[in-house]
């Protein structure tokens, strides 16, 4: 039996299971990381977030001078993945709230595999400033049958954001199944966005993830949206409100970073107590 | 924001979010067992066990002489079940988990709105006895474009178990659409189980509950199961070894109840934190 302290926590929808292990003492597996994250015989989560101390851990020890913690991010499957941005808005939730960090005015830094970010802590919401999207050119994805022009979006992660969709088409469309797409574009598979106008920088999306299906907010997907909509507007710095099936984000690009803000809650701490696996 | 203590915990696949509340004290809504069931804003379960003494709940005080503790059951939908075998499994392992009572050579009396029931505690296993299976006439159910003929079982809950399956059928059958049934026969909707012979008295199968789709494990299919596979070998009594996709579970007909046995384990403890709902 495993018994570790851990805590759940959602962004938008995006859910976490958080395990505390300032010393980096748990031996985390990517079968334990499968079991904790089993949404019925587990706790169940989209992925799971070590709190550790940058110092304490080898894939950021490098950066122990700069961010005392370390956001050591699972996916639900056990893999490893370098960056969600909803899940370092929750990370930096759980730390403020567990009294492990205070809001820094200048945005708290945090080590991840894909280097040093920074989150900034509002009332109800917390802003992540990730690295900023990188636009490509135009390509199509088929969803329910229709073929959707796009923009191609770089965010660490692929994305191809298809904008100019009706209201009633967003809200109708099934996304049951994978979209088609270019795959001389995007040979490891791509994240799909579907967009409808609300108002002036003010957009509803929905997202196909690849390897997950529809799900209710992709932090990544609504910045590479947001990018799209601010280059069509002729900008390239400004916010724009993206609402997502799990919320509303708010994407800011001020020409440095791509700030995704939105609200970050705990909902539960607790202790697993989990079979041995291996 | 409510706070209330928790468990989570499954048999065989089928989990429950347990609120202790012995005294009858949480004012639990529609709403609150939809906000604790929901899987990414929530803890997330099939449904939620509310353990409370008979004496103080309404629905229970009639048994309070009989059973100390009343089953409440609601399903993930807010709404309310009368019963559910694995559920007064996994009930009874948090019942003896935390103290609550100890094991009953004659089988722990548990109040449900369905009844008392009784329950058997192993050192793995955890068996309810719950009310036999009434066994009906022939229909039929189209599943993945094909006319799967089978028996109408009464379990409280409509159920239709189609049996003669080969393996290999059983194992690739599309359950992701609900089956086509006789409505004239099920006119508030069926259960329906298709089942693989695998050796004498032990089958396999896979069910599609309605109202949610396939599922790892049904007690009252399983149960439903047991009867037709005794029936066929021209019993009215004895035990059948059911593996379900989330398990292994052996039903026993013993003339007077039907026993279910199988796996209920406690996977956390701890506290929630969930938005007021109304």
């Amino acid at each position: 039996m495993v018994r570790m302290e851990f805590a759940k926590g959602h962004g938008t929808g995006n859910d976490f299971v958080i395990l505390p292990d300032p010393d980096g003492r748990l031996a985390l597996t990517p079968a334990l990381v499968a079991a904790v994250c089993d949404r019925r015989r587990g706790i169940g989560a989209d992925g799971v977030l070590r709190v550790v101390r940058s110092a304490k851990h080898p894939d950021a020890s490098g950066y122990a001078g700069e961010a005392e913690w370390f956001m050591d991010y699972w996916n639900a499957d056990g893999s490893i993945a370098e960056m969600c941005g909803n899940g370092v808005r929750v990370f930096t939730r759980y730390l403020v709230d567990a009294g492990l960090a205070s809001a820094d005015p200048g945005g708290l830094p945090l080590a991840t595999r894909a280097g040093v970010v920074r989150a900034r802590v509002g009332e109800q919401e917390i802003s992540a400033g990730l690295a900023p999207p990188r636009l490509g050119g135009p390509s199509t994805a088929t969803v329910d049958g229709q073929d959707f022009s796009g923009t191609v979006v770089d965010c660490g992660n692929p994305h191809l954001v298809c904008t100019g969709l009706s209201g009633d088409r967003l809200s109708t469309l099934d996304l049951s199944r994978p979209p088609g797409y270019d795959a001389s574009v995007f040979p490891s598979g791509v994240n799909v966005e579907l967009v409808s106008t609300v108002a002036e920088r003010h957009v509803r999306m929905r997202v196909h993830e690849r390897g997950s299906g529809e799900t209710l907010s992709c932090g990544s997907g609504a910045c590479a949206v947001a990018a799209v909509v601010l280059r069509d507007a002729g900008l390239d710095t400004g916010t724009v409100t993206v609402d997502v099936p799990g919320g509303r984000l708010v994407v800011t690009l001020d020409g440095d970073a791509c700030w995704l803000a939105g609200p970050a809650v705990i909902v539960a701490t607790g202790t697993a107590h989990l079979p041995t696996v291996r």
